[in-house]
């Protein structure tokens, strides 16, 4: 086997085989095989695509490129992903009230690049958080806690990561193969048993189109069955951020207040439906309503809360901070964005949102980029509210002015508003399992 | 500007500007933009092409990457150029015919690689020939011989240069518009006024097809016709070897052969018909039988051979090996291919012909590799020969019997022997300009 004739094969459009497949990500791993002809053969795959075969298989190598978590009791196990979106806290949210509810949640995440952010930057804002944890740590306290959030280890799903990597710089992050390769080999690595995907859609999303996010949530049902998992989809929309606030320790204290029963209705909505498709496709169940007052009763009597407390206690963050209905404190400046017309708010241009928290500080444009954890947005108008000339329509924190200037222009040309009504944004497009 | 975006455009087959592609070839030269990023964009280019303007603009960039030449008297300096074949010896030959007839012949040319062999190898044959020249000697000797070729220069196209070596292990050739940009850049760089382009098509070509190679001569045509040269292409067989010897010193020895009026009647025509091509090209004239018998009248005036001889002793090669009617004196071991069966030749796969010299010792597979100038086939039966079965088919030349070996299977499968009569092959296709 060679990698030339491998390319080109994809090149013509041709279908590859296991063991060609496996060949390349083996040799991609351990670097026998060259960045540059990685390149040319993601960019073949990009173009030419790739079938439900080559998919799975490209999963299942890269999953087996690191190494495998294996619960005792795999059944109770539960993960949730998000494809990435802006002021996207569900995770910080939703992964309490499932220990509430019983379920074990063994979740790893990323750190945040470009617009979108990442929920282990989120957890980090809290003083003493720590994200990375050993194998045996982050095993036994998702046992014990019925949750654990840990930075992703260099051993799972390595092939992922490199690829990730070189996708980012060619211009071929954009393959739904791909992508759902991507996603599912790192997840299946950590022994999850069942997993709810919330696929974004929309402006703030990588997948802009329906189309697109119902192709993505179906080949990755379709590959993460076929290695024996339960996987479910919601596809949600991402034209306007998830509740008002965009960084990091922002959204830590917007998802502490959404825990105390005080948070915004379409974080509210998002978080029961990601839980109840979770547990109905756990249970094998269709009581989908029964499953969601069974979340929203876990906010009402606090009791996810009190697992949220728990959970930051165990990954040895200072939770005096939350004391007496505290939050964490914003250290840094806020400066006001002003609505220069009257009318209703049509569109919100959300990446643009999310570039504007990335100019304030929040997020990096390349890897090693540092972050302030108190800089973001708080934006007070969503599509369909009206605003008048000269009333508030965000706040940018910031701690440097020129930065928070630029944001400020972000912002402004993210919001479009005009006289005519409009119609208020639907949150869930589309459950599937 | 942005190399991300630029690599992007192109996934999604959209057409780059002027300054994108310029900004791709000089960052791409210059080493700014690394490897996996070409890489990525060759491929999308690949499959999703580039339109004329695209295609000029490539071409010109990459010419511009390096040194331009540029003589006196430009009017009538001619290049030759063919896309590669098994047993080419044409320059060789129609150098210097054409320079007999008076035409200066600016000639600059690369080594074999894989199955295709390369002009300089052939003439580094003869002992002391020189190929690297510097640039004012090959200008010098254009003028005052009328012929020079000389091994290309580093400081021409680099671009080239750097992105068909990327190209060669990127599964990234077989692309009509960067086969002509590559082609072009280094022809036009080299100043000469008019060109011939040989284009081969068929099993021991990089065409395989005769639309492929119409598509190929029309865009260099096209795109050399804008860039102000005149430009034509004859497109020639290439399912059987030209002649009868493949492989360096035996190549030689035919075409001074050739030259001395006891050439194979299907060398003889391609030199014609490309010579008189070229002629009616620069002069403007349609009197194409005129220039065909002008040439042939070189051969046999032996004015040719005379123009040979002063050019191999120009460029400093001993020509007493040819004192007397003698050749250069093949120091290697012969092997017989005998025929199993009795029948017409049907076909020949030359690219297997080409790969059994390049198996005997004549070729290199990477760059780096040595040949051995005394290695190769002769063919003793092309298409349309009758074979009797314990007849000779062709004759291994080479110094490892191992070698030979594999060579004499190579060349035994290469031959279909059946029955019925088959027609002799068509020699020259088309000629366009």
């Amino acid at each position: 086997m060679n990698i030339i004739d491998i390319i080109n094969k994809k090149r013509l459009g041709k279908t590859l085989t296991n063991e060609e497949i496996s060949y390349f990500v083996s040799g991609y791993t351990k670097a026998q095989i060259p960045d540059y002809q990685a390149a040319a053969l993601l960019m073949a795959i990009c173009i030419n695509g790739m079938n439900d075969d080559e998919t799975f298989h490209m999963t299942q190598h890269m999953m087996n490129s690191g190494e495998i978590l294996s619960f005792e009791n795999k059944r109770s196990i539960c993960d949730k992903h998000s494809t990435g979106g802006v002021g996207d806290k569900t995770t910080l949210i939703l992964a309490p009230m499932l220990a509430a509810c019983g379920l074990k949640v063994a979740k790893m995440s990323g750190r945040g690049l470009g617009f979108t952010g990442g929920t282990i930057d989120k957890l980090e804002s809290i003083k003493g958080f720590k994200t990375a944890l050993d194998k045996k740590t982050f095993m036994d306290t998702v046992e014990s806690v019925g949750l654990c959030v840990a930075s992703q280890t260099e051993d799972i799903a390595p092939a992922d990561k490199k690829m990730y990597a070189l996708r980012d710089v060619t211009a071929t992050v954009e393959s739904i193969p791909l992508i759902a390769a991507s996603i599912l080999s790192k997840k299946l690595a950590l022994g999850a048993d069942t997993i709810v995907i919330d696929v974004k859609c929309g402006s703030g999303a990588f997948m802009k189109t329906i189309d697109n996010a119902r192709l993505l949530a179906n080949t990755i049902i379709k590959t993460g069955n076929r290695m024996g998992r339960k996987i479910c989809a919601v596809i949600s929309d991402m034209n306007a951020p998830l509740g008002y606030a965009v960084g990091n320790a922002l959204e830590v204290n917007e998802a502490v207040q959404t825990l105390r029963g005080k948070g915004p209705d379409d974080i509210i909505k998002l978080c029961t439906t990601l839980g109840a498709a979770l547990m109905c496709e756990m249970n094998n169940t269709e009581n989908f309503d029964h499953a969601q007052k069974t979340l929203e009763e876990s906010l009402k009597n606090n009791s996810a809360y009190e697992k949220f407390i728990e959970f930051v206690k165990a990954q040895g963050g200072d939770t005096s901070i939350f004391d007496d209905n505290k939050l964490i404190e914003i250290n840094s400046t806020c400066y006001d964005v002003i609505s220069d017309k009257s009318g209703y708010v049509q569109r919100i241009n959300c990446e643009q949102i999310g570039s504007a928290s990335l100019a304030a500080g929040a997020g990096r444009s390349v890897i090693t980029d540092n972050i302030d954890h108190s800089a973001g947005i708080v934006v007070t108008k969503k599509i369909g509210d009206y605003v008048k000339s000269g009333e508030l329509l965000a706040q940018i924190y910031s701690n440097s002015e020129q930065n928070a200037l630029e944001a400020r222009k972000k912002v402004s040309l993210a919001y479009d508003i005009s006289e005519k009504k409009a119609p208020r944004q639907q949150l869930i497009y589309e459950i599937i399992n």
